[in-house]
């Protein structure tokens, strides 16, 4: 359907949930487009490695999101690449949708907004270079790789205590960096942390540097008060210095966000705007391949009621 | 874990849901028992085609739940098949389970419920004979089959009229036998239906039986008020007569249900009673494989947060 300027689901970012909630809808027989301002694929699409994706054994990031965009072509839907969205309105009768390419206005009855979210980076030496290689934003994915090892969570929030904890269970050593002089997790998390011994908290203190070669050997740190430079040897470091929603267009709509700025969704992923529907990681859901995908299919599904004036 | 008596988690059910929550709680290093009344897989076990798991094409129902058993058998995690759980009780630590076997009572901090449900059947001749062969209780899963074919829609509830509808879009004819005097759709319902001139009703009518050798060539119908019996040719029969939820134990526990007897959770998978979590068909959520795969994930995590005692 590519080039149609009237489609019954405009979807926008074409990682798991995109992609999903793509193929539900055209097996629902609602004609689709989906659009991804960059390369499809989705944050899946720079682990790398997936390791939980249920049935499919450790698998590259890529090669995941490949083998997606494959089962997306055998329903004839093609992925728009490289189309950035500028602008959606609500119209009578459901939705225009503005490109910055130029291209013509597009009408859909429906939109469904999986435009993702994205790590918040340190931008200190070694970090793009040791990606993968002992460095990672997420526990829940690369996490179990680390037992009996140190790691440092950078990062003292309630995610960064929450990694901690896991990583208390199965590590030999865990430290908490904290940019700030006093964390910021909630207070539910100060037993679950006291009752860790191995958990080293290290306040007002900046990483400079992620150390090592071919893996990741320790960070370099700097006191924020006495200036103090130290060289911490870690296995595995972990950054959680924050999320940010991929928001542009749900605040431009006017959507209900919460109070970080993912998109509020019920458990059928309507969004406070009828003919909306939003799914994966702009909503703040637990940032697993597996769980977009299942919220890209239940998006698409209820976009096929909405349309037909079911719900 | 096969054999411990206390553990952090507790799962009920290896299906799609089951087996994924399994993964993840394992992945964040929780000891886990997951116990299946029957054989493990679920509803997916018995579907004769997935081809909705998104990145792996059309395979077997049966086949993709054995790959998602091998992959669980790779955290090291059995699964107790034929071990029906008889009672849960809330204890001071979290909860108690009783099995069938005779087995000593299992101590839990937390439990996933991933019971499922089951369609209604028909109970009609041909009805076992020709499941997979025409006939079908999951339009989202089958029917994108029946394109240009002649299909019955078997109940003429809500799901009965929604499935028509998607059907009155890809077939040349459909029909709704209802049992009743009148179907049972909210008046939301009416109107999609009457939009669709291929959509026919037929009222006070009993299917008496499912007609084909090969493959599903018609129905045999009764008329309830006058008795009148006649075959209708149809390519296609999706039997919509109810989903009866496994909520044995959620009664038991006093979970809060749905009017039809699922787990009301919200979005995170918690239900009405702390440190007890469900997911999958048992929750009333899109009954699909990636769905359910998708919430499991999520009650896992959910389930390590309350262990750990963050939320």
């Amino acid at each position: 359907m590519a080039g149609e300027k009237e489609v019954d689901v405009v979807i926008i970012g074409a990682g798991p949930a995109g992609i999903t909630a793509a193929l539900y809808a055209k097996r629902k027989a609602l004609s689709v487009r989906i659009f991804e301002s960059k390369a499809a694929g989705g944050q899946t699409a720079d682990a790398i490695w997936v390791e939980n994706y249920t049935g499919m054994k450790k698998i590259e990031g890529i090669k995941l999101m490949q083998k997606m965009q494959e089962h997306l072509k055998d329903f004839d839907v093609e992925i728009d690449e490289a189309a950035e969205i500028t602008g959606i309105k609500k119209t009578e009768t459901g939705f225009e949708i503005d490109m910055e390419n130029g291209e013509e206005k597009i009408a859909a009855k429906a939109v469904i907004l999986c435009t993702g979210s994205k790590y918040k980076m340190l931008n200190v030496p070694g970090e793009k270079e040791l990606y993968g290689k002992g460095l990672s934003y997420c526990a829940t994915c690369e996490g179990p790789g680390f037992k009996d090892k140190v790691v440092a969570v950078v990062g003292g929030g309630n995610s960064g205590a929450n990694a901690a904890i896991f990583f208390a269970d199965i590590c030999s050593k865990v430290y908490i960096v904290e940019f700030g002089e006093k964390a910021a997790y909630d207070s539910v998390y100060e037993k679950a942390l006291k009752a860790q011994s191995k958990i080293e908290i290290i306040l007002n203190t900046q990483v400079t540097v992620i150390e090592g070669k071919e893996k990741v050997e320790g960070i370099k740190t700097k006191n924020r008060a006495t200036g103090e430079e130290k060289v911490v040897p870690v296995n595995g470091v972990f950054i959680y210095i924050g999320m940010q929603p991929r928001n542009d267009l749900a605040k431009q709509l006017g959507l209900e966000l919460t109070e970080k700025g993912f998109i509020k969704v019920d458990t059928d992923n309507r969004t406070s705007l009828p003919g909306m529907f939003a799914a994966g990681d702009i909503t703040g859901e637990l940032a697993q391949t597996i769980v977009a995908a299942g919220s890209g299919a239940k998006a698409a599904v209820s976009a096929f009621e909405f349309i037909k004036g079911l719900k």
